[in-house]
């Protein structure tokens, strides 16, 4: 287990290392010689140069793409806070294994590896409108599962989630991090009507006045309020940045997990891309709130990595137009 | 060659085929047997429904996808509208041909077949702030090439475009289609500088002046300030529909190929998607004329096909889970 405590994860939160600029240098420089008006690919070009540099490569690549999904389930689901039963966790555990979910369909039409990882879904942490979600062991023990799901020969870590309940969770994290009161940050996840969203908003401005004495350290505050799949997840992204990997985010849930890494480092997400924006309420004033710009913006509200899987096309669209195109000297095409 | 008169042509686009609604209407149906949340697909489950509606089809498919460029050479570059010398449009045709460009990465990428057809590119049409761009017999040969390059077995059609000057084009069909003054329209294109946008605009303006008895004629404002191949996409395009090919635009100069369709018939691009909103400057608002929401926005201003072709991906996507995914039932996941 690589995080015994509290400050031992804080300690590697706050030792990152810096990208590879002059990686990053290359593939910019590359751009500028081939056969299009320069900056026309847009964030095609800009993609390149950010796998180059979070990989510490000047040609990059996308051989290795691994999608992994964090399963957990929370105590505060006893609040009616979800549209769907806490047994759905366990059921679509069982659906990606068989290869009927969502994921499994966008990861092989993304050429990524699927691994799903199960937080202890038999034992839901505790309610946190009544208790910690977490204590500390229950909380590193979640953060060094996610650590260590993460190998140092991927290209690419593309994250995902499955928890009913988590979307609560995920608002609860917002909340505590960027203030705004829970309404800001609440939204129907899986579709609950008016009643169950203010039941989410409620639950978590109880748990905001229970914890208050915790919400300062960003660590704590996944503990106290968060969900083991989101800790796993924060673990996953720090691994990634220690291993030269870039991390591809996917909604609210992933985009909440992660948030705590930002906030305890400025440079904390910076290998770290927007797969797209959700159409879960709060997650664009996240996006904006860690300065990350999303890739795709298609209404998708599902979990899972399905939005980060998409983009992973995106990333190889333009590392073949990097990789592939000719320069103006080679075609023999005149330049501006 | 299908067009012999303007008239023949303007009939052709007034008796389109309707969507299957049926089709549409039974993805629409197991969409919501899936084992998400229902509509948490987003865009991903309209955008099944809308294959399905114009391939006629209840289980659509993406097996053949093409990509066809056309190029042409414009007149109107004697104003001094564009970056790039004109004789780029040749080499660029060599450089597709030599699999150097954007598009052959783009298209490997998404699993499509990429078809270049040149449209007399070393005889330039007039320039527009002069005489017409084409006559009549010179437009309807080129929207016969466009609608000839169309077979009955694709699975989706994507429209492509090379030709130095055609985004000054481009910008004359959209103001003499939908008004606002040329500086509403027209853009840097491949990069020009503020002079070279002025002297863009003052050619639109020239021609808008000089045509004013044409451009009530929405298929004659292409033959009077288009080009060869803009004409051919207005022709593929409307092969596409009669054919039941579902359609993928790409940037400004393809949108504004194929608006005249839309401008002469209300339900008239009803089969096509905007694959993404380009940073040319008047792509968003043309977009918004045409009822069109794009799939992507990445600041690519290349044209080629290459947003169209990027969305593709997207269209996979959707496709894959559709087909792919498990029902509530099969999957033995509890129902909301």
């Amino acid at each position: 287990m690589p995080f015994k405590t509290l400050d031992e994860l804080r300690a590697a939160c706050l030792d990152l290392p810096a990208g590879d600029d002059a990686a990053a240098g290359a593939v910019a420089a590359r751009q500028d010689t081939l056969t299009k008006p320069r900056g026309s690919l847009g964030r095609l070009e800009t993609l390149v140069a950010w796998l180059a540099r979070w990989q510490g490569r000047s040609t990059p690549r996308l051989d290795k793409v691994k999608v992994v999904v964090f399963a957990g389930s929370h105590g505060v689901t006893a609040q009616g806070v979800s549209a769907f039963p806490a047994e759905v966790t366990g059921q679509m555990v069982a659906n990606f294994a068989g290869g009927g979910a969502a994921i499994n369909q966008l990861a092989k039409a993304a050429g990524a590896e699927l691994a799903v990882i199960p937080l202890d879904i038999e034992r839901p942490t505790g309610d946190f409108t009544q208790e910690l979600a977490m204590d500390d062991a229950d909380f590193l023990a979640a953060v060094s599962t996610g650590y260590d799901a993460v190998t140092k020969d991927l290209d690419l870590l593309c994250l995902g989630e499955m928890g009913i309940g988590n979307t609560t969770t995920a608002a609860a994290i917002a909340t505590a991090l960027f203030g705004g009161g829970a309404d800001v940050w609440v939204g129907r996840g899986t579709g609950v009507d008016d009643a169950g969203l203010s039941r989410k908003a409620k639950a978590i401005e109880t748990a905001m006045t229970l914890h208050k004495d915790r919400l300062a350290d960003p660590l704590a505050v996944t503990a106290a309020v968060g969900g083991r799949e989101l800790a796993a997840m924060l673990g996953a992204a720090l691994a990634a940045r220690k291993l030269g990997i870039p991390l591809m985010l996917d909604g609210f849930v992933t985009t909440a997990a992660v948030a705590p890494l930002r906030k305890l480092n400025p440079q904390g997400l910076a290998h770290a891309v927007a797969g797209h924006v959700s159409a879960e309420a709060g997650h664009r004033a996240l996006l904006a709130a860690l300065g990350l710009e999303p890739l795709l913006d298609l209404g998708m509200r599902l979990g899972e990595g399905s939005g980060g899987c998409l983009a992973v096309n995106i990333l190889r669209g333009a590392l073949a137009c990097h990789t592939g195109m000719a320069s103006f000297t080679e075609a023999g095409v005149s330049d501006k």
